[in-house]
């Protein structure tokens, strides 16, 4: 399976990776167990501290694990690997140990218990910072801590989910910066 | 410019749109004035009531015109209108009328004040749900009241931002729908 070299990431930039809004695995931990699950109702939400909220459903063993350990790693994976995110998506948890079913090889992070997947081109190491919603829709902010990138390619064919079976990949490039010339000198473009 | 032959979308299935992450031109009204903005920080929050929440920064015209009318319509446009969210997304409401400016046509929305942008492939109306996390993050969520959406095509060229100026356009359709099946009888599949 396709492995990548990586690279620390300035955690401001990940807008970069979640903007497009490619379908995400999100491994966690804790009490010596590990999960991974597919998700796909995600935003940015700051540049610093870096933030992206998320909806984590609370009949997943994720939300239990992720709840607990306050941490979890929101790892993007490439079109490649189209049938471990199905199938991470439609087993449980519970059951099976999703590393060892789908082949992904866990990796210790750097500043959270929760192991980064090698196999994805992106991996954000995540801590919870504010669950005020969680109560009322599932819906978690978590802080990126540290992003670890792969170096190439600059731009991967990433997947986005629309429902229903069906996924999009990611195509063509439309460069437009020569338009963005008010903004090109700001530190978040 | 191209225009598209619509129909009343059921609004629990409206994630086909947004999920994938499209940039989106939001208009809203107040006051007898009108704007538009690009924006690209939005997630899907729930199928039934459907929610969507998204950052609106408070530096932008549109952010008093949505507090104050508590509406907006979320337009999503197809990769040939580039320019044109590029070049809303660069100039300022307070100086310019956007729907003149860009040749964009409002049409007079169902249940909102805020005009639907005939352009672009779908017109989600949406009222304030929710303004908890407003003041700290400029995070709404809103409940679409009703969806707006193109008969063809089937799967739209949609534009997704990575920052820099750079855009991602959508590409080719992965059916994974065999794989699906513990799903595919549930209403939210």
């Amino acid at each position: 399976m396709k492995t990548y070299t990586k690279k620390d990431f300035p955690v401001s930039g990940i807008r970069q990776l979640l903007e497009p809004g490619p379908v995400v695995l999100v491994s966690s931990a804790w009490k010596g167990k590990r999960n991974i699950m597919t998700m796909g109702w995600h935003t940015v939400i700051e540049f610093t501290p870096s933030l992206v909220g998320c909806i984590i459903a609370d009949d997943n063993v994720s939300f239990a694990m992720i709840r607990k350990s306050r941490e979890c790693v929101i790892n993007v994976p490439t079109a490649d690997l189209v049938d471990k995110v199905v199938g991470i998506g439609n087993c449980d948890g519970d059951m099976v140990d999703k590393f060892e079913r789908f082949h992904l090889t866990p990796v210790t992070a750097a500043k959270v218990a929760a192991p980064l997947i090698r196999e994805c081109f992106a991996n954000l190491e995540c801590r919870i910072a504010d669950t005020r919603l969680v109560k009322t829709y599932n819906f978690f902010i978590f802080e990126v801590l540290k992003a670890h990138v792969a170096t190439a390619p600059k731009y991967p064919q990433t997947l986005h989910y629309r429902g229903k079976g069906i996924f999009i990949k990611s195509g063509g490039v439309v460069d437009k910066r020569q338009k963005f010339t008010k903004w090109k000198n700001t530190p978040n473009f």
